[in-house]
């Protein structure tokens, strides 16, 4: 992640609204969140959104939180169960409230561990996308093995077109540059095989104005499943259904290891005096995949910056959405996918998929 | 895997067709392979399909393999790189004869580490699909915390539509009974959440037509990415290219871990001692996950068995493929395809998705 004090806040009165009510602990893991994040970001200014009464006295308690957060009344606050529709009546809810910030300017961006569904519906009707982006996408970062990858879309459009696909690219790379600082982040377009022929033709077609777009350079082409641990590119784009799969398989994966380590280091007391030999690595490499230090996924393309924190999440992975969410705000992502999109725009407004790839093979 | 020395061995007078010629190391990795299967399969009688005056003086250096095995000539041989429109016009190649020989009843399968595209190929067009198959799908074991699980299409479908993926699930049935001896295994259908609307139009139909169907009780409903290497079900849907993508997610993450593990171990002379005093149990897990034992993706739906196996496999990793394929012809699951294909097609006969939604909503 980026020194996040080196570029000066931006003006909003805020840098960010924090939904104080989401998530499975709110508002305590919340709170305990920015504590944490108060030591990171001495010069943040947050909106602490939630029923007053319960968070004064709570707040009291974490005093390095306290002084970078103010409190905002919201009377409701939306359940993890409750669908978009409902949460879209609930006009005082802390999401809303601090997502209302947002819209104003009062605040660059907003965190919430709350429904994530409930989330874009808002986040969509209030903030609005961004000009020329079709639909916000969710993008995180995952562990590699040679460092951070952005991964996108993880859900948000179980079924995406070439254009969605394009501007996904596009979100990816200003992603990256934002949050991992990476000045020309390489980006791979997820699929079976790495041929030209492989896929189908919505993937064939992004891959072609990709390839014809500023991006080309940076574009590495088609990329496969292992290709997201192995780190072969920065950023890999595919749509939400599969993104959302290959997401939670490779967390399996990673669990499932987990579990067989533990039972090979207690098998006996050989075995646990392995164990402490070896604890010091073994704990640098679970941090290296630790879920939390990769915890809090961005709605992108949205006006504003949305970042969900997930719902289960501790003080240290709140805080690290926090990490995210300032990343963000502080350089500009919005402001990088609005150029970048200018510049590819010309390129998928082309003809439709078939009528150009006749003309492309005409040419 | 299966005893398969329990069952009779059916009536062609090979148990497979083994292509000789196929894969990175062919024919000395299929020869190997066959001497390990020799020791499993003693009563098997193998078809071993390439170029004779090649394969005559090998096959001399592996006298088990040579127990069981008899040499067809084939005087070409399919490159990994040939296209499968190339490689249907080559009527020689030990492929093709090896696929003829299960055509012609010969064979009960064949075991091929060539080229797959040519090999779906040529068995769709040579041994067909079985009755009411409308695509044959590939399927594989995996590694989870509970057992071996079965998932399937692994990619031979790029798209899938409603009915493919209840074959898919009849298909997985058949084979985790066949493959891995379960007598009514569950059945998941890979989605990204598992609440009932989660997903789109075909994969909600394709759950309500499950749960209407004779596999109802084994049917569990929506699985998650992480439910595969949990081991949520014995079975796990899905459409080519999710699966495929899920499929190698899983695979590279367990590469990162093996790689990050790697460098822990060989920190300092400590972690080098505490290696030793957990290797066996580390032994025991990479057995566990190792891709070799999972080795042997079966195209089901095909009136023939056709295993692949990975092109870069070992003898071990050849000698699964093998297992797999011996299984699957032990046990007859095309018999099962077939007999459950006839119980389900009432139910994928029925009026198109929106019109039925309509009519059960009435009911």
């Amino acid at each position: 992640m980026n020194d996040v004090s080196a570029p000066a806040i931006p003006a909003a009165p805020f840098s960010l609204a924090i939904d104080a009510m989401g998530g499975d602990h709110a508002p305590d893991i919340v709170l305990a969140g920015l504590e944490l994040a108060a030591d990171r970001h001495p010069n943040a200014r947050m909106l602490l959104v939630g029923d007053e009464s319960l968070l004064k006295p709570q707040l009291a308690k974490y005093p390095k939180a306290a002084r970078i957060c103010e409190i905002r009344h919201a009377s409701s606050a939306i359940s993890m169960e409750m669908k978009p529709t409902s949460a879209l009546r609930l006009r005082d809810s802390s999401l809303r409230v601090a997502i209302d910030a947002v819209a104003h300017e009062e605040a660059g961006g907003i965190v919430s561990a709350g429904n994530s569904g409930a989330m874009l519906a808002l986040a969509k009707i209030v903030l609005k996308t961004l000009p020329g982006v079709t639909r916000p996408a969710m993008a995180a970062v995952n562990p590699s093995a040679r460092g951070d990858v952005v991964m996108l879309d993880l859900g948000a459009n179980i079924s995406c077109d070439t254009r969605n696909l394009v501007e996904f690219a596009v979100m990816g790379e200003a992603f990256a540059k934002a949050v991992l600082g990476l000045p020309a982040p390489r980006i791979g377009l997820l699929n079976v095989g790495v041929e030209e022929l492989k896929g189908d033709e919505r993937l064939r077609r992004a891959a072609e104005i990709l390839r014809e777009s500023p991006l080309s350079d940076q574009f590495y082409g088609f990329v496969e499943g292992h290709d997201i641990t192995a780190g072969t590119t920065d950023v890999v784009v595919t749509d939400g259904f599969s993104g959302n799969i290959a997401l939670k398989t490779g967390e399996g994966a990673l669990k499932l290891v987990s579990q067989l380590l533990q039972r090979v280091f207690k098998t006996n007391l050989l075995t646990r005096i392995g164990y402490l030999l070896v604890r010091p690595g073994l704990e640098r490499m679970k941090e290296w995949i630790d879920p939390r230090r990769y915890n809090g996924a961005v709605f992108v393309g949205l006006n504003g910056i949305v970042v969900k924190s997930h719902g289960g999440a501790d003080a240290e992975g709140f805080a690290a959405a926090i990490d995210v969410a300032m990343d963000a705000v502080t350089h500009s992502i919005n402001e990088k996918i609005r150029t970048r999109l200018a510049q590819v725009e010309r390129l998928m407004s082309a003809p439709s998929e078939n009528e150009s790839a006749e003309a492309s093979a005409v040419a």
